[in-house]
């Protein structure tokens, strides 16, 4: 167990994600002090209520100072902003790291008024729920989850290097799995596996609520036969999720393009009787489900362990 | 509590559906005898051993012999082949049901070989998980989801008026919700909460098996972010959704139609950087996650309850 690996953890933007890394890391006991900056009245009243943070201010400046570990957890779109506000208040050798879910944009916005005597390492924890808010947060959000951090390439100079380590062990600290990748790569894989689903979550939720001949009633009460599943990330925070499309345009249409043509594929097969090739299809995609389960990224209890009595694994 | 309702229940294929319907109808009490009746020599062996009924039969005819209730549940496609071989072994008033999940095509499948003294009374119950087989099914599978029921419209006779009444009872003193409506609205209704929720999942786990610069390993382990969402009912049954794609065609492709259309009007507002239209889009669709809810038909247990310490309600 690590003992005390930052004397002063500042947390900008305190909801579900920065809310929940407060709970952790207190729990873990790997920091000395937590300060909670957020701009909502009503989230600050909550963070203070519930006791989250050793202090809470509304002023970012006010909040970073003097903080040796600074995690941004604003929107994307909110990111540069609030590292321009951070800047001049920030502590020499001070780590600035982040956790939204575009890495390109959103390292440029960090480093465009970051000053030189700081460590900006960005990252991206693959954690949340549909829920918002510093009340929706929980110790135990990263429990087995991957922290992608995308330090600069190239750059080899060792107290770099050693905050980056650093950084990663107080993610494992916080009971994530660490990895490391570049900024283009992290935005095309999570194109993939989190904003195409997204989007699509939406989209077809997004469909079934403004249809000829079938009511909203009938979709909602005859959801179980699938629909449901992807309400509930079509639940989540819409400013983030507008954040993410506006900022990972590139990888995200062009994921967008291969999810029609295959879907055009499958469209066909339909349209034409192809059973074998619609069959060879749904035979392919098992494999994947086998796979999460393997690298412990979802449960094997049947339907998601939400029914009783369906918790069993095969 | 009802009584018995019927002297003998036959359930032709068991597997998750027809399982699951036997053990709740037998912990109930509702019916004074179970046959289970399924062509695979394995399930009959599994079916025997856990002791699910009172007699096990691969033979169709003599499985349905006395029976007053029939209940056939094997994949669409094979629904008019079992009809044919239990056909001249129907008891004279008994009620044949189905639990298909299209009612145009299996009501013309089950009727087509049905002979005029028993009552067919297509039904479907909108319940299931991503597993198959006689050990996948549970009691309380059908806990408050719904049954639809499509009996023969216009057909006012008492005596099928009050089969279709007992059915309903049937599947209530199962803890089921029942609902009736005509088979062409059912499979519209099914195409836009079940069918392309399910073409929409196996699509996007298929494009996101065969991409370049991403591998299968990354997908998996970065699922956490939406993508394992989809891959539970990726992993359904192949063999029972060629068949619905290839009996719910034309819906299908009629909802499949407005969902591309959507997806242009989405593509095209990330394409202009129009975060306006993608917010009161993302914005409409939590809407229908409350109604969900509401209606008792998915849980508000944050990320559906699968992470522990995220089990709240708002």
């Amino acid at each position: 167990m690590p003992g005390k690996l930052y004397n002063r953890l500042a947390i900008v933007g305190f909801g579900l994600i920065g809310s929940s890394l407060a709970r952790i890391a207190r729990e873990k006991g790997v920091v000395g002090e937590i300060v909670a900056v957020d701009s909502s009245e009503k989230h600050r009243e909550r963070i203070a209520a519930l006791g989250l943070a050793d202090r809470v201010t509304g002023d970012i400046a006010e909040g970073v100072a003097g903080a040796d570990l600074v995690v941004f957890a604003v929107p994307v779109l909110a990111m540069g902003e609030a590292m321009a506000a951070a800047a001049p208040a920030l502590a020499p050798g001070a780590t600035v790291t982040d956790v939204g879910s575009v890495k390109g944009s959103v390292a440029e916005a960090l480093k465009a008024s970051a000053p030189d005597h700081v460590f900006v390492i960005p990252g991206h924890p693959i954690a949340g729920t549909e829920h918002s808010g510093p009340e929706a947060g929980f110790a135990e959000l990263f429990d087995g989850r991957w922290v992608i951090l995308t330090p600069d390439e190239g750059r080899e100079d060792a107290p770099y290097v050693e905050a980056t380590a650093k950084l990663a062990t107080f993610w494992r600290a916080c009971r994530a799995q660490v990895e490391q990748m570049d900024l283009k790569h992290h935005d095309l894989v999570l194109a993939i596996t989190s904003h195409l689903p997204h989007l699509i979550a939406y989209n077809i939720v997004g469909t079934a609520s403004d249809l000829e001949g079938v009511t909203e009633g009938e979709v909602m009460k005859y959801s179980a036969g699938g629909f449901r599943d992807f309400t509930r990330i079509a639940a989540s925070d819409p400013t983030m999720w507008r954040d993410v499309f506006l900022h990972n345009k590139e990888a995200t249409l062009d994921i967008l393009g291969r999810f029609t043509e295959e879907l055009f594929v499958l469209q066909r097969a339909i349209r034409m009787g192809d059973g074998q090739q619609l069959f060879d299809y749904f035979t392919r995609t098992r494999a994947i489900r086998r796979g999460i389960i393997e690298a412990g990224q979802d449960t094997e209890a049947a339907d998601f362990g939400r029914t009783p009595g369906a918790a069993r694994t095969e």
